[in-house]
């Protein structure tokens, strides 16, 4: 979409926009994984992070099927702000000479991504129920809350960190 | 930093490195919300923007304790992520052509602001107690609570908006 020429009318066009940036992120959060996966070196970690992209495949088939049963075509747009967060992720990681801080680095970075999902889906729900789709509501809720398990995972890992070094 | 330099050295680097951050991203997001006050259309919202321009400010003031108390020099860092988001809600606003999408707009840009935020704040006050920093945690924790203060109001008025629509 070009600056200034009002692409969205409608409150659905901006329901499908959304949507289209969400489809966006979960992608380009499947490629940028497995180098969170391959940096991580806590194993508790690297198991979550290999779950959440097996989990995030799953959640692009459902943003799938919610443009199909909303009529729009299955496409991405441009998502400034996860390319901004992977890419202070990326930026962080390669700064980290140590591997436990390394470790504290890519749980906070999952977390940013985590929020950015968080923040989208609760978003796209409320949409969807303002438009009388309860049916693409419900399979957004399902991404959503996979999404919410996945931040208090990295929070509970966290902690445990904490816990560690106060032990 | 450079990249391939491994300026993070140490637990204590990542915590000053990551409170660099939000205080870049704080300081981005005053720039950022006159602009989302003016284009606010919705009473409550454009006043719910205004009270949290202020709170930002105090919450700056906080962030800015917290360098002290720790001993480190006041400077933020790039931080690609906000930057990346308050891009995508310049953006998004740019294309809607009605009023009332563009508040809905608005709050999701509101929301995805606040949750990186949460996200951050969530990740310092971990990382304040783990290096023995509660008098830091304290003032970060008022920070989170602002801020999750303020997603909550975005909420509601979501909320209140598909209510209006459906009555």
């Amino acid at each position: 979409m070009g600056i200034f020429t009002y692409d969205i009318k409608s409150f659905d066009d901006l329901f499908v926009h959304q949507l289209q940036d969400i489809y966006y992120a979960e992608n380009q959060i499947v490629s940028a994984l497995p180098e969170m996966i391959r940096k991580a070196t806590d194993a508790k970690l690297k198991a979550g992070f290999e779950k959440h992209l097996t989990e995030t495949s799953g959640q692009i088939k459902r943003l799938e099927q919610v443009f199909k049963q909303h009529g729009a075509a299955i496409q991405g747009t441009e998502c400034p702000a996860i390319d901004g967060i992977i890419r202070e992720a990326n930026d962080v990681a390669s700064e980290v000479a140590d591997n436990t801080v390394l470790d504290a680095a890519l749980i906070a970075a999952g977390q940013a991504v985590e929020h950015y999902e968080i923040s989208r889906y609760g978003t796209l729900i409320a949409w969807a129920e303002q438009l009388g789709r309860p049916d693409c509501a419900a399979l957004l809720r399902q991404n959503l809350d996979e999404e919410k398990a996945t931040d208090k995972s990295l929070s509970e890992l966290a902690l445990q960190r904490v816990n560690q070094k106060a032990a």
